[in-house]
């Protein structure tokens, strides 16, 4: 990991940038492709679905959607007991998410005058969930849950078919689980062009989430604007608040769970303590040998691991504020009195006993955070996202003939003279 | 106007796109223009923005921040009567999106679980203005005051100047009221790309607002990622259910508010009456020719104006859930019975005497609004927009135990063992 000394008046967000920064350049050859798929898809409907799918997965398929015997076929592979794990991971997903539900509300706010706001669920979302050798329920959950939260109506998964036809089963026991009301079996550039224009069989979304490859990402990208996307999520990253008073090996097995995920994946740590730092270093090259996906964690941690000694708690604090990490934990002794220093950060995971693994799987916030300091500006995926809201406006004419002059001054200033005559023609006529 | 017999079984929402569809290509020599223009400020800074103001402005400026002289010159340009005026707006919009704030939580869940939401404002904004002829202060309202409601603590506005090197005084006043920290004399991309990337006189910030032409948002649209941006608005709308209890005139009159604004403006009215649709285009065709922006209202109501006569009411309702209009005015008798059916719509506007210009500038709901059918997924702008949260979790050292063994189990079927290992780590070290 490269160590840096903060210098007494901190750091700025540009050198922070400078320091973090990890390159998401665009593919142009990803975008063609991709421009072409969505073309096909819209102009050919499920013909070129059933094509593309039996381009890139290798199996060509009749229906696209999952059957229920398939669901069910899938719950028993899965089995009882990690089926009561989805359950209870469900629950909790459920029972935070519930409190981003809004009421809509309607008021008198001066005399003749009502204002208010509606909230109404988005009618038909899609959710990508990515498929090949890892699969990840956990994700299926975390994007499907808060739309069946919101009261989404109709919630479509897709997912990209094995080449015998088949889709994971933990993928189809996890969207079960979680509430879709429809699986197909296709994935990629094609199923995001699907989604957003529908064809023949798959009828179209108005909103698209999930996390995919560069493929996936680009089309949705692309796709943005017919329909609402969640966002174009990059590499993971973790900051580690912490010193000597932490557990150096349990630092370093988190920052682990993150380097693990992906060769861009950034782990940070900021500390007053050189010597914490030091032991947290000797951890991480230790633990590193015991791990499976070595290579991967190995690569994140040399390219994108940093370690910030700074003056103090307060410093460290603002080094992670400049950072805005997707997720941060705070491991300094009672974390509670941190939070009101934090300002940018998509999770913040408090003491020693909640390490991120556990958000990512089973606490209930949701794990799809903002990612590459986009925290500093967006939130974790929510109810929110899944609902819109209406302006309700109600004047009587009392109140509109209390206002109508002053609403002509702006028509007139701004220059749009049938707006002023719209009001003008109702304070004539109304009398 | 083209009329539409909407049949008994109603129209699809393939139907309604093709029928409400407005072209929103998107210009590739404009993307490299752009793109070219983004460089150069991201390289040079202050000196590409210098440049390219004189190159599209005609106007070589030394500072580009608004001096508090030149404020206090504006507000005098104005005058007290318009000041007036927009600080009631300014009242009225601050009211409003005051009841869009939200409380940070933190609550127990489970036994020695604590999980919460932390909002907090996003630390600086840009707001971007167009110049040209038509200066909008309604607009410099609703895209800063709600930032300002939100806390954020830097407000940056962004507008062209004019050739002698002067800003629209109603532009000045009305950023001055809303609650602007900062204005800028830039415009164009490269404002946007200042705003996103800062120069050494512009610092960057988190997200960027507000209206432009072609090439704004172009820019906008470029930026996404790197900081936040709000839409990309397409031209507006105006949809109006309305029977022959009616005012034809006032109809006729709101609907030509809308078609003023933009040649590829849209006006769409649904009626169960045939006979109240001809009064409302006769009357069209009369008022037409009284106004000074005829002959852009005329291209707007020949190319994008749509009459939908339906069986009934209920019928018309559902015509405009699929239309999704930005504005919809709702003119049955005791209009707030209908709220309940509504699904997609910007903003609703209830009875004869709130037609949509006492929205546009004072009401207080937001005017910013999705377009193009994009409310039936995105919302108003408001204070959610220049706010972010930060999930909180906490877990004791005997809920942590308690939940291990299902954390790992669902690290194991996703094969992340370092999201294990992590765990177990604490499970055996915490013994």
């Amino acid at each position: 990991m490269e160590w840096i000394e903060v210098p007494a008046q901190g750091l700025s967000l540009r050198e922070i940038r400078q320091i973090t920064s990890r390159s998401q350049s665009e593919d142009n050859a990803i975008r063609k492709s991709v421009e072409a798929i969505l073309t096909a898809v819209q102009e050919q409907g499920d013909a070129a679905v059933r094509a593309l799918t039996e381009q890139f997965d290798g199996v060509r398929l009749t229906e696209f959607r999952v059957t229920p015997a398939e669901i069910a076929a899938a719950v028993e592979t899965v089995g009882p007991d990690f089926m009561q794990v989805l359950t209870t991971a469900r629950d909790n997903i459920k029972a935070y998410h519930e409190r981003q539900i809004q009421d809509s509300w309607f008021d008198t706010f001066r005399d003749g005058v009502k204002l208010g706001a509606r909230y109404t669920p988005i009618q038909r979302v899609g959710v990508y969930v990515p498929g090949g050798t890892a699969a990840y329920p956990s994700t299926v959950l975390m994007d499907t849950v808060p739309a069946a939260v919101a009261g989404v109506p109709s919630i479509a998964v897709f997912t990209p078919p094995a080449k015998d036809g088949s889709v994971n089963p933990y993928i189809l026991a996890a969207a079960h689980v979680a509430g879709a009301t429809e699986i197909y079996k296709v994935g990629g550039a094609q199923s995001i062009a699907a989604a957003a224009y529908g064809t023949e069989s798959i009828p179209p979304v108005f909103k698209i989430v999930g996390p995919g490859n560069a493929y996936v990402a680009m089309a949705k990208r692309l796709v943005f604007g017919t329909v609402g996307i969640d966002m174009i999520a990059g590499p993971s990253e973790v900051g580690i608040l912490a010193d000597e008073q932490a557990n150096p090996a349990w630092v370093a097995a988190d920052l682990l769970a993150q380097a693990e995920h992906d060769r861009r994946a950034a782990v940070f740590l900021a500390t007053p303590s050189a010597a914490f730092a030091g032991a947290v270093e000797q951890e991480v090259e230790r633990q590193l040998e015991e791990l499976p996906r070595k290579e991967i964690a190995a690569a994140s941690i040399k390219d994108h691991g940093k370690i910030f000694i700074t003056a103090d708690r307060s410093q460290a604090i603002e080094i992670m504020n400049l950072i805005a990490p997707e997720h941060l934990e705070i491991d300094f002794p009672m974390p509670e009195q941190y939070i009101p220093q934090i300002i940018n950060a998509g999770a913040i995971f408090l003491g020693p006993y909640t390490p991120e693994p556990i958000g990512d799987y089973f606490a209930g916030p949701n794990h799809t955070l903002p990612t590459m300091g986009t925290a500093a500006f967006s939130s974790p995926l929510g109810v929110y996202d899944f609902v819109k809201r209406s302006s309700l406006l109600s004047y009587s004419k009392q109140a509109f003939d209390a206002v109508a002059d002053q609403v002509m001054q702006f028509a007139e200033v701004e220059g749009l003279q049938a707006h002023g005559r719209a009001v003008k023609r109702r304070v004539e006529n109304g009398k």
